[in-house]
């Protein structure tokens, strides 16, 4: 074994300053020690992973521990930094931000912190938003309150006009906050800096409600929106029972992946149905899902189906398709879909049908507690990488443990659940819904 | 003054058995009193009518006191009673059937409750509904859970048909939960009762979540309504100030009276429009919505819209309308209209609108503290008045006192909203809206 | 009939100014009216009042409308307002701060406002707490938290120096939100006033959550303290099913009066006992309440007893009493005393008791929704009655309306739950405990 | 490399019988595969553990995966399930409960499963409590509910006892449901099991409200817990800033690990010192707690505490030590004790104190969302363990991956937060209190 194999992260330099933290390097002194590059983390635990490793004699694949190094690149004093948030509303964006202003702050001593409004937009001047200036005293209430404090918008701008911006302010160092479209913005950024030989480090802190990044366990705010969502769940549980052969249809996010609807049922064990876009599924024909709930029905009189505003796109005509701001497909309405197909399917045993879309409810909560604290801690982790002169990373968990991965590497494919995976057998289980539909 | 002016009860015949409860008829003895049929309440308490009434010789009307009579007609060893849940979901609907069987079960010893299935098609054998026998032990925790027990339908059915499946079954008292259509069912049934001379008392308990049963304060599950509304209000500001030029639109309920978007408006303070059934408005011209919009967004960069269901049909072509189950016309979604002429509005200002529509959630909740209080108390009412042979009247509070009032006054017309009253003086003061939109 | 019977409102003098409120005094505009004094609501609407008063040739007893006036006494353009809160924390309170500086500061443009921190210490200028200057912008969001943004403090101060505090700083109108004691404070500051001639308002907001101020409806903040102690009995309920032979005692608010106690048991029908400073209960003896919940442990096996802070205070020895810094008798702890008496009777079978005290958690909680409308309508009329010129007395709700009320007609003595009225019986049908322990 | 390293499970035998589940065996097929017992997880991930295991030749130490096996060890048709409930109550129990039993029953087709009552006196048949019957039906809706379907207890009974009760009723394997002592008493049990020959299946699920199980990841209910906590910390802070020198003390759980407490301070920021059982601490002195709290009040004017009912033992007289039922030393009333000391402290500055504990309203919650799914799933994992004949294990998640581990392993110490790693560091960022006090 001679070669390290990991997820290398790139730095602006090397680090000329000592951190101003007043930590330890040795154990036994109560005190946190600062954690050093050559603290790394198996990413495959299996131990098939590591047999194969110690026969080939490669070094198993090994991420960065996420943590305060003691020489750090910029110099606190003279340091800015800004934050923006792109993209959708998800929980928690406004404790990333107090936490990354916080740490900043009081860790770090920083005293020009820049809050970028509305997106990337506001790196943008001909747009014209302007900057606010951040500071402890206007965020120390703002995690207590769902949406983003700065405003966002969706879709990128012009990478060049947005280094200029940077340069121009002075920014030293550019937290993101958002989705796989906003990560590939602030890469790109990263790159333009380098060819600039700028020192600004961009840093990306993953914010996706439908929780899809890959590589990495889960995502901020993806477990206050499941827990948003469940008792829906069981509002519309009382609907379907409260008509006779009463159908609720309850659609939550997921584009790509079906983590919160999956997620959101197996919390409320009422629904009899999960449709998400990892599974190709048919209304009609002997095992399709149109059959499937008219056996529900004939049983039980009522039905609960959760669905992902993604599944069943290969049920509509591809000619029609339109994109949205971000680039991103603009699905067809999955939800009033299956209404309209299930009216006209039972056309003689009546059913009644309410149809629910919480998706707005479920991305503009505040963050639970579980959510609060992760946000808070992912927060300080950006900003100490961010520190160190780390650039194009992202701060987030693997194997719960905190680590950073670069940004190109979280932004290979998104993250969906395995057919073949425990989690969705136990989703399966959990509806009584048979494994395949069609 | 000499003649009495009350809403007058009717009643099944003189009571001919002594209530089985232990109560007093003096006061002093710290035990609760018999309420008599003489206890009355003046309807209209302003010194105007108190003056007009002495002028004329008239006395002011009055309501009957709710509450336990010492005399009841029916002989609690060998009565049975029914109860039906009609129309939509309301909170409280659970703590009501709960609060009616206690009453009966333990109050008055009564063994035989009858659950009916589904609403007025559960009186109809035709449609072959089973009845479900209720018992303390069965209702015991339902007032934890939205929706109803016995489930619900829309619509009514052949009246006689009806009265021939409570004298098949031996009922001797009918509970109706359920609205404007419900009442008027249930007093039709009563007079069908009484035109065959059958001994069988019929209550109604008014459940409206719209809050629009005329003359009473406000109906069970209307409280909760708001209560539930108004953090989805929140989320819609938290949506409207993510974006720039953001704009929330939450669609509430109100068929014909507005006090639901009304209320949760101003238990949430961020509501900027608020458009309800009781006021014309027009979209276009120099004071319409539109241009009042574009006021405050040129102002603030944001707005939130409450509107109530039933608001803004004048705007619609009448052409098209179209009835549901229960006869009402079916609304035109006034939303998805605003949210379209809104978009065609501000092509040059781009804005971001998302649209929101809560309402089974808001109906599918389970009934807040408040509520659960008025249920418990309006079901111990209910089953008092039917125990003394009163029929054809709803069991409700007026002026803050719990009085029965017979179903055809409070049917007569709907509550609304009064445009010069203090309440809606109240929301315009808080939205800062103006007084006229158009 | 000839003399005005009514609860007489101090002025200070001829309203001299036209309100800037552009409302109307006809009906059928569509504009809300201006309230005028001869607008009266009768207090007691039961129809033997009203065949008294017809009898008698007297006037029934009447209360003032609370609402906007035409003519105003204060020049809004050179009014000073200032705001205190005074007692322990209820829900609400930050509503109402909002109310009256957004009525002060929107409909009368008033633009001096102080806030008066740590109650009436903050008019004891030795104590040397800072005013705080109140703007729409800084109470915008207050609403939305529990507390009080002004901080309060118990007992009173100088009465003398209170006044002088105000008149040194301009003070027109002193809005002071507390309970019994500081009303009665706030009465003596505004009888200073009188004997110096001063041209100043003091209005008093009632917030007490114990319910307790005569003569008013519910007093602000009460619906949301046993909607949040409800759920916290169903707590108690989890832990006494939880052991064999559990006992839970909740112990909630309620000096002399038990309204939260009765109304959260009655809310969430788990409870066994309730215990309430209005009942006198013996321990032991054939009745007692130890022979009570014996029974009812050999029946089922659980108890939940939910006891108000003042119930039974006629079994501690009375020579013990201290007095807190409002100059209430300080209680001894019930909730302990019960379960050291239970602990020692219940030797032989053994029990588990679980003590629940959740008193700061009730106090300290944000308004609920019925709360937040009722404390912004309540402030609105505080501030109509205070530019109107009127002093000494409460803006409250009677008879479900918005009424003045003179402020030592509502502290002549506390509100009791009257244990032969229907609301008592309620609870004791909801628990099924006897009528009497002991 | 030759020699595996695995934590072993015990099994009662060679599996007898094919798995009834419908699962794969190969990728590729959209069906979950069966999990085998070579299939391990490696638990230790850092690098360091790794490069050892290459120098040594040793395997790093495994875990085995959790899941269903395609050989099972009992025949579903003729198996006996039983399962009980010990020690406290924490959110989640009945979700695990209900999982166990949906998992036993249309998972596996076994028909009889018995509930124990009131934990291990259940199995005790002197006490004489009556065994439930377990069915889908009865357990449907019971995780909507806290506390434990099934009752619980503390302590111990005699093992032999309890073997002979499992024998007497054919009991084929035991869940048992609870923290530490219940976990060293169902391995005692299996140990008396394996000296009878018996072929008894012993389970334990770790229940801890401290999280205070060694070696695996949160226990379930954890995340609900200071869910539930953190907004009681925010009430506390209402009424700390509610009084000039206003000073609030939460106490929560943790008897021997501060884990709850730390974690509810960092998801609700208002808090100044969070002191654990992990950390000594001075009162006196000059970085003493009472001095730190002096600072804090002389530049705030208020200050919030949170303290783990474990915490500062060390302060108190250990002559006087009591234990409890289940064998821990009670505490001592640390937030009495604070209470009292900074009372007696802060003579001058005269302060206002509010001492809140919340514990029963903790432990007594329902699981939230993210619980209720863990608690399905790990319910599902022990379920199939012990299908497969597994024994005296606990079904647990370590680096967040489901696995089996012997219940040996994970009782031969506490978990404790170290006071040098990255968690409690992060705390101490966010209260801001020293790193050390004393």
């Amino acid at each position: 074994m001679n070669k390290e194999n990991r997820f290398q992260i790139e730095n602006l330099g090397d680090p000329q300053h000592k951190s101003p933290l007043q930590l330890s390097t040795v154990r036994g002194d109560k005190i946190f020690n600062f954690v050093n590059d050559a603290d790394r983390l198996v990413f495959d635990l299996s131990i098939d992973n590591y047999k194969h490793c110690l026969n080939s004699g490669e070094e198993p694949l090994c991420l960065d521990k996420a943590g305060p190094r003691q020489e750090i690149f910029f110099d606190p004093k003279q340091t800015t930094a800004a934050i923006v948030t792109c993209g959708g509303l998800c929980p928690g964006i406004n404790n990333v931000i107090r936490g990354v202003v916080m740490a900043l702050h009081y860790f770090y001593g920083i005293k020009r912190i820049i809050g970028v409004p509305y997106g990337y937009e506001g790196l943008n001047p001909e747009v014209g938003h302007d900057f606010v200036e951040l500071t402890p005293e206007k965020v120390k209430d703002i995690h207590q309150f769902g949406g983003t404090f700065l405003g966002s918008s969706r879709g990128g701008q012009d990478v060049s006009t947005m280094v200029d911006t940077l340069e121009q302010n002075k920014v030293d160092m550019l937290f993101a906050i958002g989705g796989d479209g906003t990560l590939k913005g602030v890469n790109a950024i990263g790159e333009e800096i380098q060819s600039r030989n700028a020192m600004i480090s961009v840093v990306g802190i993953p914010k996706t409600i439908d929780n899809d990044i890959d590589l990495i366990d889960e995502s901020f705010g993806f477990e206050t929106a499941f827990d948003v969502a469940s008792p829906i769940i069981r509002d519309a549980h009382n609907e379907a029972t409260g008509a006779y052969n009463g159908i609720s249809i309850v659609k939550l996010m997921g584009r790509d992946s079906g983590f919160i609807a999956a997620s959101a049922a197996l919390a409320m064990p009422v629904v009899n149905f999960v449709l998400i876009p990892e599974m190709e599924f048919a209304l009609e024909g002997e095992n399709g899902f149109l059959g499937a709930l008219k056996k529900r029905l004939d049983r039980k009189k009522h039905a609960v189906i959760v669905v992902a505003e993604g599944a069943g796109q290969h049920l509509f005509d591809k000619k029609s398709e339109v994109k949205d701001a971000s680039g991103n497909i603009k699905h067809s309405d999955i939800g009033l879909f299956l209404k309209q197909k299930i009216t006209e399917r039972f056309t003689e045993t009546p059913v009644t049908i309410k149809y629910i879309d919480p998706s707005y409810i479920v991305r503009s909560a505040p963050a639970n507690s579980i959510d609060s604290v992760y946000c808070s801690r992912l927060a300080y982790h950006a900003v100490h990488g961010a520190m160190a002169g780390k650039t194009k990373f992202v701060a987030c968990k693997v194997n719960n443990k905190f680590v950073y991965v670069p940004i190109s590497e979280v932004t290979k494919k998104r993250k969906k659940i395995d057919l073949e995976g425990e989690f969705w057998f136990s989703v399966l289980q959990s509806t009584g819904q048979p494994f395949f539909l069609g």
